[in-house]
């Protein structure tokens, strides 16, 4: 690894971080592609889950580039991000759908807030990574015509959002916690802790615009 | 939809089933990521489990080109080919590999063998859809890895890949009788029965090269 390719801790952990995120959502999302009730969902689930993996290999030779193995970088946060799996398992095809939306939004609303404490080239990357993988109109509809078909489910689906987003934010802190790189990075870009108390309250009013959009806010 | 861009029911069969074989290849693979020794090993089962739906979508903007939705082509091999996966579930993670290599390696053998009959604009798209993925290497050095570990593995693997290719021929067979159209198209195309007996011969030669590559010859 020569000096001038080195990055830093902090960001090897991000990417690291982004990467097992995008990993297991593949996981999980090809999982509950299977449940879909009609072959185009399953279809539609499954190149959601596909798109994590696009992603995943950018990272993968971005991290490759820099003398880093992908494995290494993902292999201290592969706990938590199965804990919050674990503990959020979708029940139902709208509640894997919901899962798939908020997760994806979330975390590239933390994605785009961290891109910009990073040098150019790492935020090109991470932007890149966070583009809408085009697939947001397709929950949307199906939650509409779930909560159409069954009124019942809306607030259900309500509490699951709610859910979701408290035991992400849950780990998330666990993860902040353990990696001083990576609090470092957080610490240094949001500029201090009151920085990173409005970066929190920043993503769970994305998060509240996303339930208003699968009307569910 | 217009007559000029029609589609003969046998090339919607043939994409249909192309199109499934894809899709539940995506769910098997996905699957067995999950039970991959290593995180390595895991991604890149994943990567080629993302890569059928690649082609999925190819096959898919074809279809809905000429007005065809492929849910409706899919539909008629549906239970075949979920008979396929389900009489040869993989048992291991060098078992996964090993159908994940061979079902690839046939299906694209069998495209490539059907494009040269087929109109250029879906003979192209054919052969675009069959390129190997590029991850063969990778299953070749796990099973040279898995072998070598332990040489006991290596005539359970050989059996399982004769296996493998026993239940695809009795589906496919199924397949061919119960659909018109596309026994057409292979009659057709092979010209008389001892044409489609050729193809049968050549694909099993295939496959023996496969295994071969494999180590399990």
């Amino acid at each position: 690894m020569t000096e001038a390719k080195q990055i830093s801790e902090g960001v090897v952990d991000l990417l690291g971080v982004i990467a097992y995120l995008e990993l297991s959502a593949f996981d999980r999302m090809a999982e509950d592609a299977r449940s879909a009730p009609t072959l185009a969902g399953r279809a539609k689930l499954a190149a959601m889950a596909a798109a994590e993996i696009g992603h995943y290999d950018l990272l993968s030779a971005h991290l490759s580039a820099h003398g880093v193995a992908i494995e290494d970088a993902m292999t201290p946060f592969v706990d938590h991000i199965d804990d919050w799996h674990a503990s959020t398992p979708p029940k139902s095809w709208l509640e894997s759908l919901v899962k798939a939306y908020v997760g994806d939004g979330l975390a590239a609303d933390l994605y785009r807030e961290i891109a910009h404490w990073l040098d150019p080239e790492t935020k090109d990357l991470v932007l890149t990574v966070l583009a809408d993988t085009g697939h947001s109109a397709f929950a949307e509809r199906e939650v509409a015509a779930g909560i159409e078909a069954d009124p019942k489910t809306r607030d259900k689906l309500a509490l699951w959002g709610r859910r979701l987003l408290g035991e992400a934010l849950t780990q998330a802190q666990y993860v902040v916690a353990e990696r001083d790189g990576l609090a470092e990075l957080i610490i240094s870009g949001s500029g201090d802790l009151s920085g990173i108390a409005a970066l929190f309250r920043r993503l769970q009013q994305g998060h509240t615009k996303r339930m208003q959009a699968l009307g569910l806010g």
